[in-house]
């Protein structure tokens, strides 16, 4: 087959469109990610699209400038920082940008979100209505919007119905199954252990049923866990998390639409999407008294 | 910030070199890719090149025409197919192609893979030397080098030691967790069931043993069960999964390293690099005795 490959590199010299959208993501091996970047390639796929996955690991200028090398119609940021430079920089550029998941402070691009708020006012009423007061929190960073705003809510909900955390039984940790391993050790540790841990996310939960098992605490006989996201492998039967549900598929599909209508109405104001989220019930939330 | 950005559009059609790097992977949310894609960015990173993911269903003439546009120096496929026509056609545009993981037939480009075979016949070795005589197997796609792979030597090494798999204990599937349970699902419900089964890889493993787990089949009690690669799954306590190593940090680092020789010397013949395997023994697997 001798087939002819039209230059892409002429032609978007030409027509300044590529039909290119780059997608920013973090660390792959974070099983949060993929569940979020396979349906927005979808989505784009579907409306003629193709994307490229650029994996992130700082905001940097090397990414910025790659971004911004004219083989783009615009990009899709997944894992901004509350203080990311890069929606900005990439908006100074003349490329179009959509916020997915996590926002970013003082910077008006267009963002789809969970509505993490709603969703930890629900886990927080869950747990206190099952009869819990020794509550753990193993939240995410707080340089994340997602981390920041959950551990917010769910804290303040719980204030609001006089329960309190304390200090000790409270861990802030970057999203990782390791990391949800290391803390509900050191939660399990503490001279009055939890009877019920929020995870920052189904990742951070994970990592906690996992460590738990390893040191034959029971979930949820001995330790309620309760997750946020809904990844696939929450309804895993080694797992069978009580979580969040985020919708991940749909919050891609309104971040693709979003992008395609601002390229072809790149005029319009910034708009901000908040999905609504729900508790999915499985088998890892009991009341304490079940509990020894 | 009114940062210069030099055009690497322009850039490259004056130099020939874009110092990127493409990688094709199939679904993201096969826990697999994940493990081998972010060591592959990592690697090129080090060594001064940026990378893309280009997320594959088909090799179709679509994704050829995507990266022969000018933009990438080299390609690396993690998804191949036996019978890929991919490698050829980016061969034939002059752009170099290393194979990692999954090679195809009769073609000649840079190969690095695990040494498949060595594996399976560990795994085999190990089951009828714990004394297992009814093994199923839930064998990955004949149409994958490895699923074939995996499934000959393993078959041969049995056969040659006098252990010969029934047909009704054997399935033939796509590599994925959902796959995996299902499977499981019908060889316990065969007439005489296994006491040991053999998964394609850890992806499909991870589904067999929650779907034991699903009908009270308890691992390693009722059923052992092997698996093949070592994600970082198969070491959370959950599953605690017997299975062979091929360290794929090391697979990801020599496919970098092969592209990049093939970049700065492109005369040299096409090598073929098989990485040594070692099984990695865990708490799935024990002696058909200690079963019912």
């Amino acid at each position: 087959v001798l087939g002819y490959v039209p230059s892409e590199v002429g032609r978007s010299l030409a027509t300044r469109s590529t039909r290119r959208i780059g997608i920013v993501a973090a660390e792959l091996t974070n099983p949060f990610y993929p569940h979020l970047v396979e349906p927005l390639h979808r989505a784009f796929e579907d409306a003629g699209y193709r994307s490229a996955l650029y994996i992130d690991r700082t905001d940097d200028a090397i990414t910025v400038q790659e971004l911004a090398d004219g083989s783009l119609d615009g990009v899709v940021l997944t894992t901004a920082t509350v203080d990311s430079v890069l929606p900005r920089a990439l908006e100074d550029r003349g490329i179009p940008v959509v916020l997915v998941n996590r926002e970013v402070d003082d910077v008006a691009t267009d963002v789809v979100v969970a509505d993490n708020r709603h969703g930890a006012q629900m886990l927080a009423d869950l747990l206190v209505q099952l009869g819990h007061r020794r509550i753990g929190g193993v939240f995410g960073p707080s340089w994340t919007s997602t981390g920041r705003e959950r551990e917010e809510w769910f804290v303040r909900t719980l204030s609001r119905r006089g329960v309190h955390l304390k200090d000790d039984l409270v861990v802030r940790s970057p999203f990782g199954v390791e990391r949800g391993r290391e803390a509900i050790k050191s939660l399990v540790a503490a001279p009055e252990p939890p009877t019920a841990v929020f995870a920052g996310n189904d990742v951070l939960a994970l990592g906690i049923i996992d460590g738990a098992a390893e040191m034959d605490v029971s979930v949820p006989g001995d330790l309620t866990v309760v997750g946020f996201d809904d990844i696939s492998e929450a309804s895993w039967h080694r797992f069978s998390l009580t979580t969040v549900r985020c919708n991940l598929p749909r919050m891609a599909r309104s971040a693709a639409e979003m992008l395609l209508s601002r390229l072809a109405e790149p005029g319009q104001p910034p708009r901000r999407l908040v999905l609504p989220t729900e508790v999915v019930l499985r088998g890892s939330h009991s009341a304490p008294s079940a509990q020894p």
